[in-house]
């Protein structure tokens, strides 16, 4: 079947005069996740990994893919004749190194402009100049041949009242009308989900745990145009655009109008972001005023309301999250449980929630060793069973009215060793350490990862990813530019200056392969504290609601305000959240968030 | 006085065609200390601070500083008539906003071009290329006027041991060519002191505190010449010299040889380091291959022998420092004693010390509120009577043929109040965290640096300053590129990858105006801990040896981990120096290293 779609794949492109076709896995907004009718990458490859890029040859078919899907990828891509190239391996070729071997001189690359970045596109172009290789990137061959490919989504969008964002979008526009002037940008456009989203108060359902629409829009000073799916929106909110300055036009008309932009304007355009086929329509006669969105960072800095909002979906994750951890804790041993079963649970305490949507990201729920693996998300096939020993690790998150949560807890289910309690220890530290950091105004990520990272490093282990990351407000649950990370990598834009009212992670862990996995995860807003002559202090609000795991910490190995910390931490806690239980949970609360 | 020097210059002007001289504080080498011969600045304004710059039209003489020293050069100008232009503060012009709006269109600037570097020449041309302004800067019109200008020195050099340097120059001669093989560089221009007596082992006395020789050093495959005043080098260096195929020349024929390297010749050198002159006499057809000097960074790596020597080195500092504490704490009150008498004890102390050379750096014995200025130096003027109460900031180092010290003690000398007491714990946690930290390789200074400074802030203060700088060997107090700051300054280039062998100074403060002033200064040695599936984990070795002030300390306040270290620290500090002590002094330390 593969075979067959590669062939005909290959006959598209010999009509065409293409030498080497190219599939990444992703949609027309570089999204983090993708719908149905963008997995065109797993159709063409049989290959279902979250990451992968696919280039078809007259003569070969290939698939680079990471670390993580080595032995998915080599068993899934097989029975097609897919030939896997293990990226970071040595012995593999880069996808850039192949193709420059491998086109001819004067060749032809063709893939569908709207899937690939402008700035991943143009610096492949970069490369392949010297073998003077042409793109052909209007046509989308793996439509031509997908049959019975899933329609693109157009779910109904819905307004995003103010009472929970907040700011009215023509606020929102006028603050990016300034920074457009000052840029000196006649249009702006954006591709990003989440900014368009952000900006215009609407969110959607065409993105899973992303409450997004599959939309473009275009600024000007005159006006803004939203393009989507016009059954998306319905009369309501179309009046309350319309009252913003905003104009609906059907999605694929961005690329007509891209084309049409008159010669001699300054456009304001993230290559990172808009893809090549907008960055291509433009023409070289438009200037490309090359920037990050500027709503990127307005959008990391929650507003008071967001704030606010965000304190009250907090508290409902956490009575849901509490309510869960009863049950777990108290029923564990005493009716059979597996993965699934406890991540049902915990989403149905989350569904009792009022405002609650959708989870914001698929549920880790994992046991014993399989809490080791970072990335490890129970499947029917792996489903483990829970029995009253070792711990179980749940990273998991909602989509609430009132914004985004996201939390890990490891919980100890029956004795554990010192050593899986030192580990324990040592992440709990991790975690409070960076909550109660007081620095000044000016400090990023890499100036106070240490704190997070410092007691796991102190026992020569280490969490192989950043502290940390930003989180959206009823958006994506990752989010730039803010993060804890003690490397900068620049193209994770997740360095920046912590700003006030910016919504950050604290997520320490130690993961020791085929034996057990702990993070306990909370989220910090940032905040301003006492302003001086030495500067402007900023502090954190610990927002994230729910015990962390009495069970798992040994006392002796805490300082005295680590300690201290916790009680503070755990006390409000418990009054918090005790309103929200019953008689039974808030006895078994009260013993969970005694102060040690 | 200084008016006719002013005018004088204003002659030399004139008779060139210049509108306007410029004379900053440097010597031919961007050196951090200026021998007599180079103070042309201080002769010309009357400003005799380290740090400013003049210039002089024929209608103004303008000098720039910054704002530790306001104050007095306020004062020291007044008299010539000298305006001050303050830096960083409003209303002020910059040095370049003067320039450019001062010099008539097309211009001309003077300069003495060997006293400022290439990269500050090219940026200011740069600048001033719109007014189509030209440079003068073959001639140093100070000289012209300056009768009495002391000599530039030549005080004899010698050959630095190889039990105290580790390896030949052949060898490091060896590294630096391949360094310019990979970079395609036919030469390399070394003109930076510290740079150049690394890579010869030779030492010299022409700057204060820097055991430097005044030379530049060029470099080829096939030969090395040393620019320098012959009688400078006696006849067994020159041998040895020799041997590693270094050739001598006279210092000044560095500008010929410069002027002579054939065109199409590819020179490897670092702009911030080469002067002017130098890079101008290269010419257009010479290829420069900007980087920095590869010594610089194999100097700042210690070898094994050169560690050993400094922990011998240390020692005998720690030997006199700990002479001279017992002899502060047992003897203020009971004899009358000033910063200069603590200042004056302290150096016979060192002086007693076998292999002692010189101060590194000017000391600062800085008593009560004097503490409170970091620059502090006590002048006969200033000098305050030492009481049995407050404290006493010595901040001192050493030259060693076994290596540089820089160790910082604030003393207690009577009743403190509980403010006091909790900033002294303060900053010695701070210096305590840092020095037992342990961290991936990978780590810079900027991810280090909460470490020590996080319980100053704690306190909502400050110290203004990076936390800790590298440290030459029997060379400058000051060198790049290791150090500990909270944001990267690039100019400063203190913010690499902290390398096994490194040595860096760990030294957090409060500084409290009108009041007091702690700082507590220890040296650390980067080397390799466990080596495991997570990477290299790196640690520090302490190698400072001295007492912390116990007196000064609360233990309440203090983690455990903390306590722990400061007690083995002290254990440490007892066992090594107490063979070296009096009786009483050791009953004294015994007391000073106890447990807590």
């Amino acid at each position: 079947m593969i075979r067959e779609r590669i062939n005909r794949l290959r006959r598209c492109m010999a009509q065409r005069g293409i030498d080497a076709y190219l599939i990444p896995t992703s949609d027309f907004h570089e999204s983090e996740y993708v719908g149905e009718y963008f997995k065109a990458r797993e159709y063409m490859s049989g290959f279902t990994g979250s990451a992968g890029t696919m280039v078809v040859t007259p003569a070969e078919a290939c698939l680079w893919t990471d670390g993580r899907y080595f032995i998915q990828a080599a068993a899934q891509l097989a029975p097609g004749g897919v030939i896997l190239q293990k990226m970071g391996e040595e012995g593999y070729p880069t996808l850039e190194e192949y193709l420059e071997r491998t086109l001819p001189e004067g060749g032809v690359l063709g893939f569908d402009g709207r899937v690939i970045c402008a700035k991943t596109a143009l610096s492949l172009q970069k490369r392949l100049a010297a073998r003077k290789v042409s793109f052909a990137t209007s046509e989308d061959l793996v439509g031509e041949i997908w049959e019975d490919r899933p329609a693109l989504s157009c779910e109904p969008a819905f307004d995003l009242d103010i009472r929970y964002c907040g700011e009215t979008a023509f606020s929102k526009l006028t603050r990016l009308r300034d920074k457009m002037a000052a840029a000196g940008a006649d249009f702006h456009i954006v591709t990003a989900l989440d900014d368009i989203a952000w900006l215009l108060n609407i969110r959607g359902n065409d993105v899973a745990c992303n409450p997004m629409l599959l939309s473009y829009l275009t600024v000007s000073a005159a006006k803004a145009v939203l393009y989507c799916a016009g059954k998306a929106i319905g009369a309501g909110l179309a009046g309350r655009l319309a009252a913003d300055g905003v104009e609906l036009r059907p999605y694929e008309q961005i690329y007509r109008d891209a084309a049409g932009v008159p010669a001699g304007s300054s456009v304001m355009l993230d290559p990172a972001k808009v893809n090549y086929e907008i960055f291509r329509l433009l023409g070289t006669n438009v200037k490309k005023i090359e920037q990050e969105n500027p709503s990127t960072f307005f959008k990391a800095i929650k507003n008071p309301v967001e704030i606010e909002n965000l304190r009250r979906s907090h508290l409902k994750d956490g009575v849901a999250f509490t309510k869960f951890m009863f049950w777990l804790k108290t029923r564990v041993g005493k009716q059979p449980m597996t993965e699934l079963d406890a991540a049902e649970y915990l989403e149905n305490c989350r569904r009792a929630q009022e405002g609650y949507i959708e989870p914001s990201f698929d549920m880790i729920a994992a046991y014993g060793p399989n809490a080791a693996m970072m990335h490890y998300s129970a499947t029917k096939e792996s489903n483990a069973e829970i029995h009253p020993k070792g711990m179980l690790l749940v990273d998991s998150g909602g989509q609430y009215y009132e914004g985004t949560t996201d939390i890990t807890r490891t919980m100890v289910l029956g004795p554990i060793s010192d050593e899986v309690r030192r580990h324990f220890t040592a992440v709990v530290r991790g975690n409070l350490n960076l909550a109660r950091a007081k620095f000044l105004y000016g400090c990023r990520g890499i100036n106070l990862d240490y704190l997070a990272r410092g007691p796991v490093w102190e026992l020569d282990l280490d969490y192989k990813c950043g502290t940390g990351h930003g989180v959206g407000f009823l958006l994506g649950v990752h989010e730039a530019p803010n993060g804890f990370r003690w490397k900068i990598v620049p193209e994770r834009n997740d360095s920046c200056v912590l700003e006030e009212g910016m919504f950050t992670t604290d997520e320490p862990g130690i993961y020791i392969e085929g034996s057990h996995g702990i993070r306990i995860e909370n989220e910090l807003i940032c905040r301003k504290g006492v302003k001086n002559e030495y500067g402007q202090f900023m502090e954190f609000e610990n927002i994230t609601c729910a015990p962390i795991d009495l069970d798992g910490i040994d006392p002796m190995q805490m300082s005295a305000p680590e300690k201290e910390y916790l009680n503070r931490y755990h006390a409000a806690v418990f009054e918090k959240l005790s309103p929200f239980l019953t008689g039974e949970e808030t006895e078994w609360l009260r013993r969970y968030t005694r102060a040690i």
